[in-house]
């Protein structure tokens, strides 16, 4: 049987998670000592063992950013740092998390990964009922996923140590946030067979 | 000219807000201590003088729960909890803050206001660009509401003193995130003239 | 075990159906010829001996139409005819297709009673995967009603004998797109256990 | 100043319309007769020339189908037939309407242009308000794309002559309906400036 299960990783790209790009400045020290990338790569591999579904949520623009948003403080910072072009190395997901080729690839271009992307019916049409979420950061990608899936009717989950932010406050913040929505577990933990617990 | 602004007040219902309701095991205390709901008629008082629409958002149910997602935690503990009836007193929005008949009223039955509502339409049609939001809790309706109007392309501007959380802590967990792509302001400072700025 | 079918009854309110509102310029004769609102009497009794849901599709509007699109030749139309106020006679349901007390109500202020709506929410939490649809007008809110579900991943049938167009060849029409996705049936045949056929 | 009018070119991909493909069973003959392709050459020369933004949408799955609804006959008939592979000349838009590198490339899964794609963000971004529509099928894409366009407040309008449905009847029942909500128009008529008119 299928699994109704499927683990989104959420931008984890090279922009965002590699140690040569710019996350030098900003997420770089708390994926190294939150083994944030290694913890993603063995969360992986149970996954695919378990047979649930994988897929990658990217951030991402046109290299002209014509679908990046004038007014928003956030995207506009990324655009003036050159960050998040489609087609580029940046917006490619880091080596040691490769996609393989049955994964789903969700470009987005905003902070949910729900909003304005084939996300939603890529979950209907596969009958997924259980979703896995983890990635950076913790604030944004994974608590809109998060947030949205649950108002949406999902089981989610969210893999604690597969997530960064740019402080371990920011990450427990969310974490303590999710918790009345979702169930916290661990790359160590997870068996994506979990069935979930009111 | 009308204004394009529209001030939206989450989830100040009774069941939630009223200090004779179910809120005194939840949010009386930091409400109090917060005078979020004097702020907030205090801040709704400068909306209507300036012309801005107001919005009320309302969490609710049938009365036997037709709508409540029976795989959430949140909203089953609600109903266990006899809460969010429609029709009754506990949906209604707090005394102190009475809508008037010209006011929007955004019945929803998840966390997120703009999720299978009529809010972005309503938004549409009457030309808003700038939206106000606040209310409780603050890592719930306003968080969703924030991150989601950011998604959507409006400026949004979060009334920090007008919101509660369960504790200060959660609240300026939440604040820290909004910073990032809304303006912070609070009911003595805010004009709802005032222009976003990047 | 509970039905997984929803019987969905669009705009089946008075200004557009009832032999004593305005329907008398636009629907009223054809509504006549095709014993519209018997067959959707006789429906919607087969529905609930079924155990199938309701839901009733109504559009309507604030009674100064604040949520009436200032660019919709339809609806600035229905504005001018003074017509579609919520809280009034005209957009109540046809009284011998009267709801019940367990019966969803969703409000729509656009053609698609998917657009901006409870609907879809209302669906997923009810666990319905078969929509049966009906009412008027054939090429406005049961074509939509109809597009959109198919696309959601719904099994739709749609109930030929309860809708209305203003022309029978207009009706026809919407019949012949509606095939492609949907099953067309009957209130005479419909029993609302069928199984969908691909 | 730029144009809020972007242009948008429904499913001329060449499983559906070039006349070397699948097409010949299907909209062929019909494409022929109406001059579908070139009425929409002379149609893309001019809006590139008005400075209006151009979109085209291409319905399309990965090899094995993994987005395609296991319920739907429609996209069935399509994966059963081999048609719609993302990644082949399939999917690829016809060679006289060639796409130009700033242009909006929108893959879909479903019959709506809107459901499940990056349209609806691309519009806002962009300061779209006047959406011009054409394409194949008219009682596919093209109607979902008119209707859902209304009603999220769009001021619409549809190329009658860059249309294609398998009759011309079946075309010309969808331009009776689109004409209460859109303005129709032809390439040789439009200038991609026009006013809407309610």
């Amino acid at each position: 049987m299928a699994s109704n299960a499927l683990y989104l990783v959420c931008d984890m790209i090279n922009d965002l998670v590699h140690a040569d790009g710019p996350s030098k400045k900003t997420y770089a020290p708390e994926l190294a000592r939150r083994k944030t990338i290694e913890n993603t790569a063995t969360a992986l591999a149970k996954a695919r063992s378990a047979g649930a579904k994988i897929g990658y949520v990217r951030v991402g623009f046109s290299s002209d950013y014509r679908e990046c948003p004038p007014n928003s403080r956030l995207f506009q910072g990324a655009k003036k740092a050159g960050m998040f072009k489609l087609g580029t190395w940046g917006t490619e997901v880091h080596p040691l998390l490769k996609p393989e080729p049955q994964d789903f690839d969700i470009v987005k271009h905003r902070v949910s990964p729900f909003y304005a992307t084939s996300l939603d019916v890529i979950l209907k049409t596969n009958g997924i009922q259980r979703l896995y979420v983890s990635g950076v950061s913790s604030s944004g990608a994974v608590l809109s996923a998060a947030k949205d899936a649950h108002d949406r009717g999902y089981d989610v989950f969210v893999l604690d140590d597969c997530c960064c932010a740019l402080t371990e406050e920011q990450h427990q913040a969310v974490i303590e946030q999710v918790k009345r929505m979702t169930t916290v577990t661990t790359a160590a933990q997870v068996t994506f067979n979990e069935e979930f617990q009111l």
